[in-house]
């Protein structure tokens, strides 16, 4: 069965290990391993924008012996003329290459293309769901200059929203035994699907800060903060301390995914730099960034030794390496495919209600994408996305068999076999959609 | 003498066919032909997008062993800065690359790249006129599931203008003597220099139904139809029964050609699905697509076993395969070239009247391309263009030597040498040339 | 130690040499290089468009035997996202490639580039400043057709302003002592920082003509002149014969650089024929071109034995294997390396004026580049820009120790050492950064 990398989870913890070690072997000796992807071509289709991305994974490939095939601007090629994802995977992603790298800004866009490819697809960033690559490339600089995971203290700052280097990493952190401090910008807190996750799937669930907290964390004499580019910013960091952090591994920085905003939202201009890690807390604080960074991170930092992310982006063609060989088959981790989930009880089918999230990919595609839910709760009914995993409250749930709805906290919503059930957002909607009101007997 | 795929009848019919042998051998062993183009640069030239076509060409060298420089976009590099196509291909396709496989917007233009390239040029694609390499994979996964090509029935469908794969497509199957029906989109006919090249090279004279027709082919109980998207265009599918027909071995549907559509244009919203293929005379009807479609044909059609249009892009590598290496002399078919066609009196020069097609590639490049036209007849003088095919009226004919021009039915025309016709399109062009009525003696 | 190729002067005469006798073998087997760069990655990363310069890279590399990594449009991906150059080159010329063709709209940025990269970098074009790998195609052909360099007459000609290619070429062939000839269109002279460094580094005083005197160098019974696209265009060739040039050994043609036009800048509508070299002094003359040309060069020239444009282009790929092969170390051309250049005063750093040059490097990526300048006199004050090398002349020069300042031409400047130099353009700007004016004691 083929394996694909939508989902950081789509690793097992065994895994990631033995690709560590793999990875140390192909940083140490790039040339070494043009055999491995011998005659084996590599799909880059990049429905955004990038440089970096593409780029690591298409050096990893020709450092494996493989040959290249690059859609830099697939917006303005096949899309352009109306093209469905499906249909372009189907095609590149079965005939053309033996493996695909997916860039896409829907979420729940990798997810499609798994499922239609017939090669492994591996997500290298599906709008503001995740990016599990970069993580892999995070994780592993944290381990090469910690030594270790589990206990690591580390911020992931900033644009927690829409940043999916955040969200990757922030699984992958749970699952390792990592403690993960949220600091967000304000406005642009970590997804509720999110924290969900972490909490259902790992039990945990991270501490969360203010921005304005962090400047005390380190407390009076020591105090730490982050730069604001204007003075009139200042007001933005209170004296507040509610939080208290004994030293901090890792500060991963964000950039603002300005071109994820809707009409209103803004970033803070905020700066970290070296006044900022002076505190005795920050000794030892490597700051990180997936790059490129715009004006988060001060220039000043490049040249000390706790900024982490030259060393991040350097090590994204060896990780990929180790990645693309193990997709293919072409090398043997000798760990465990991570056990398959629970199965949980799913909602399928045109009728009812859209995805609530305006960018998932069932919205942007609906001419051949069905919606699909996994229920979370039946009282009151709770679902989550199959694609981009955002929560789903259906106002009233349909019996597909019997065609009558109740509300979605109604006990009758637990009768309802799974096969049937159909979620509404409206009684407009249910009417509309030919289901009557549940009547009393 | 190098060998260029500017038009489908560049290869003969013995070559097609010893071609299908060898894309038989190379699907079915897609990894052991990498000696093939050991050394050699393909150069993919793109003046419009195109995701499929491109990654075909180029995952196609990978697999000869060949290199790919690739410009996806040229419309906004050198096209930008004013460069011709002649120039353009006179260094790519001498001194970069050995083979240049060239997409353009223009009818003619890869007429024109393989007369200024001094390495063999692929048309892949010159605006509505031809598209060689898709007809190949369309005329062998036709053989690959029929057996055969000789005798098939096989509809032409949609958007018969614009679509430069049918034109291509119906040559080779007249000439392959494959029966061809044509059910244009209303508006949307064969152009007449498609229909007389395939009535005066190969004798074939197309069936027409208008796409009213194709509801009535299986008769009254066995009711056919394309299903329009909005109810109201129902009335586009009258009962009329004008032809009938046994039973279908292909159906093959266009996309409509939206980006060449002149003002006033529009598609009707027909799209091809299960139910409109349930009669007995589809049973073994392949449905068939170039792709990308966008709604022409249903999704419910693509676990359906007629459907072939992912087989057909399926077999784009191997097919390109076999093409790049027999082009470039590395793979030797056994089979006679065409014959050279007879030599037909040709108008060549700047005096006189300019291709009357707008996007032929001699008036988007008028600057250093002459008209050229091939005459057809003498009496009255008709003629096409060399590079788009088009057929040209002209309304008077002078004669270089004696400056004198006559009306195009004129007898006077017969005798004019081949070396001195000047056509006109008007009395008002031909005394600005410096051209003088014909009088009496 | 890295070897760069920003500027022309970053090899040697030695070594320009012995890279003629590598190019000879080069070009002559093509094909027996395929291990000089086994195992090694080109990245290109243009932020202009370009098809020839990147395809010819490309080509190259892959004669070589290396990987190619591409990016044919920075503009729309990680710069649009507001990344530096500085940035992008650190992650991209470190861990991912082994060498960078970097072509960039400022001026500068291939000196910033090499700077940050730690792997070599080749300026493919840095805004209107040089693109040293064309000159070394130019040289090569002119040495390959007139068998030496020294001594040749050579006329640069067109838009010696913004054309990058001309200035390369023209410190090259004062450095290899040719005779360089200057027909500047009108408006479009040669910069005055490209004259002084031809002067002061080569003891060069190029010849300058008006675009209105070519016409009479041959003088009257043997009319030379650009013909004019437009009758009244006329005007612009007058009979002045200042000049006197016994024979040319070649015409240097360049495109008008509109792109880089400022409001109120237009090319004259001029163009090289047949007819204008059909006098004596003009029958051993090539015409010489970068390309790609638009109408600077009439397409009656192209079948001219004269032409050697499409030569030059062709000979793109053998010198940029060798140019390659040589910078990645795999190439030991036996000659020695430039001479280090004479350390000259330095000035640097944030306070004082701005680049005079809007679309030099450092002004156009500001927030992490400083200004930095080579002082060229000290009475009065005047120095270069050391990205984008124009000339700078400050108004008044600050002593940062003191925080006085005097006028650029005052004799107290002399006395300021040079790590405390402030250059400043304006009496406001010296004031606002908290200079005062020198007092009398």
């Amino acid at each position: 069965m083929k394996r694909d990398l939508v989902s950081i989870d789509d690793l097992s913890s065994g895994e990631i290990a033995a690709l560590f070690r793999t990875v140390d072997e192909m940083a140490a000796r790039p040339r070494e391993w043009t055999h491995l992807a011998q005659g084996a071509i590599l799909a880059s289709l990049f429905y955004e924008p990038s440089t970096r991305t593409r780029l690591s994974f298409e050096a990893a490939m020709h450092r494996l012996g493989g040959g290249v095939i690059s859609a830099a601007d697939m917006r303005s090629s096949s899309a352009a003329k109306g093209e469905t994802l499906a249909d372009t995977v189907r095609v590149v992603g079965g005939a053309y290459a033996d493996i695909l790298a997916l860039r896409h800004p829907a979420e729940g866009a990798a997810r499609v293309a798994a499922r239609y490819a017939s090669v492994p697809v591996v997500n290298a960033g599906d709008g503001s769901h995740e990016h599990p690559t970069q993580t892999i490339c995070d994780l592993y600089s944290l381990y090469a200059e910690k030594g270790r995971l589990e206990g690591l203290d580390v911020v992931l700052s900033g644009d927690l929203k829409y940043s999916r280097t955040v969200h990757s990493l922030a699984y992958a952190l749970a699952r390792l035994r990592a403690n993960v401090v949220l600091i967000p910008h304000r406005g642009f807190e970590m997804p509720e699907y999110v924290l969900r996750r972490l909490r259902e799937r790992y039990g945990n669930e991270p501490q969360r800060l203010e921005a304005d907290d962090f400047r005390s964390i380190a407390g009076r004499a020591d105090a730490v903060y982050f730069t604001p580019q204007r003075p009139h910013q200042l007001s933005l960091f209170t004296e507040a301390n509610r939080v208290a952090v004994a030293k901090l591994d890792a500060l991963y920085v964000t950039r603002p995914q300005q071109e994820r905003f809707t009409e209103g939202e803004a970033a803070p201009p905020v700066r970290i730099d070296r006044e900022a890690l002076s505190g005795a807390r920050f000794k030892d604080t490597f700051v990180m960034h997936p790059l490129p960074r715009v004006n988060e991170i001060s220039y000043d930092l490049d040249q000390d030794p706790r900024s982490l992310y030259f060393k991040q982006a350097a090590r994204g063609v060896p990780v990929r390496m180790a990645l693309l060989a193990f997709l293919l088959g072409r090398l043997d981790l000798g760990a465990e495919a991570p056990a398959p989930e629970p199965t949980a009880e799913a909602v399928r089918g045109r009728l009812g209600m859209a995805c609530p999230n305006p960018t998932c990919i069932t919205n942007l595609e609906s001419h051949y994408l069905e919606p699909e839910y996994v229920v979370v709760s039946r009282s009151p009914l709770t679902a989550s996305c199959t694609f981009c995993e955002v929560a789903v409250a259906p106002v009233l749930v349909g019996c597909a068999s019997t065609r009558v709805f109740h509300r979605h906290n109604s006990g009758d919503v637990r009768r309802i076999k799974a096969e049937h059930l159909v979620l509404f957002a409206s009684e407009e909607q249910a009417r509309g959609s030919g289901f009557a009101a549940a009547g009393r007997p």
